[in-house]
């Protein structure tokens, strides 16, 4: 394992990453990648998390060929190609976006993150005993030395893939997690200013003690 | 800060703590923890999340006296007391679990997250964009030598608690957190064997290279 950051460091430093170096992800970096994604808590412990590995192998052609198609769906209505001279923050975005998109067949390793919801519920706290999992599947990505992001971007082929994965009744996917080695690299990360997100007793009224530490940069939500 | 992991082992030994010592927590060390939650992912960055944190101060206390009743709720159909004689893992998991309910209302912070759902999603989705955060917030407090758990047992009361704390329309509550020393001690935590979770190319089928350390513990899902 590469050298790697003491746990907090690793919390406020890990990005999503969507540019990847060509380098296949070997098995065992995978294995230890899984192993900590199902370290993950869920509710009694029920462990309703499923990770199902696309490696660029052919028996995930398929399903990486609708996920494809997927992400160019959910992409088109906002792609743009700013022009060349646009080193913009927003316009290195939208190439980023573009690159993702049109790459994503290739991206290294790609994972399903299914949920078997034993009792159905298809609300927001379902997700409570799948997305700590998948957090900390990208923290340990980071750990590893690679990097990816949860998406939803299957959205528009969702049926067609889950018959492809063989998904049985009952099991929904979660989110698309493709993971590479970070063209780019990690860091510090963008966000609301803290009192804007972290309150005391009553919603809306910032807690006194709450102060993001001197040099982080901000972006809106 | 006490010695911490590295980021991978902090993400394979964090257990869910429900048993914490009388002290408090430092609002320095709530500051880095919910810094370090709110560096959690979200779709377009659109940080729904929001967290309201519960001291144990008077501003807090007609929200802990909710809590307590929607614990003590949630936690009577499963409710019972091993003779003292029985120290098997699931009599000591009751004993946990009378203890945590008992004494929620005096648990060091109890953290609200809230998700601010622009979208209005009320499916497992719109988790993706909370839940990562609170998995950062439970390792962040790890990380300050505290620990914590993800519980939904504010059900119960869950209108009530929605009125005293003020959420406004479109804010829902996704999950109750709350946060201490532990009485206990963090460390490796119990799964079901890896080629039960994790899958290559099609939902069942055990990726070929998953296997868990050895000396590593199970339990069932």
């Amino acid at each position: 394992m590469a050298e790697q950051p003491t746990l907090y460091d690793g919390l406020i430093s890990t990005r999503a990453i969507r540019r990847y170096l060509p380098d296949d992800i070997p098995t065992d970096d995978l294995n230890a990648i899984m192993f900590a994604a199902t370290r993950g808590p869920s509710g009694h412990n029920s462990q309703p998390f499923r990770f199902l590995v696309l490696r660029r192998t052919p028996g995930a052609a398929a399903a990486r060929a609708l996920l494809a198609k997927g992400f160019a769906l959910s992409w088109q209505g906002e792609r743009h190609d700013p022009p060349a001279e646009d080193q913009s923050r927003r316009a290195r975005m939208a190439r980023t976006m573009n690159e993702f998109v049109d790459t994503i067949a290739d991206a290294p390793v790609i994972v399903i993150a299914c949920n078997r919801d034993r009792h159905s519920r298809t609300d927001i706290t379902a997700g409570a005993s799948v997305y700590p999992a998948c957090q900390n599947l990208l923290l340990a990505a980071r750990a590893f030395g690679y990097g990816g992001v949860i998406t939803q971007w299957h959205h528009p082929v969702r049926a067609e893939l889950e018959a492809v994965l063989g998904l049985p009744e009952g099991v929904v996917i979660a989110g698309v997690i493709p993971l590479g080695k970070p063209a780019g690299a990690h860091g510090p990360v963008r966000r609301l200013p803290l009192p804007d997100l972290v309150y005391e007793d009553t919603y809306g009224n910032a807690a006194a003690w709450a102060a993001d530490p001197e040099g982080t940069r901000y972006t809106g939500g």
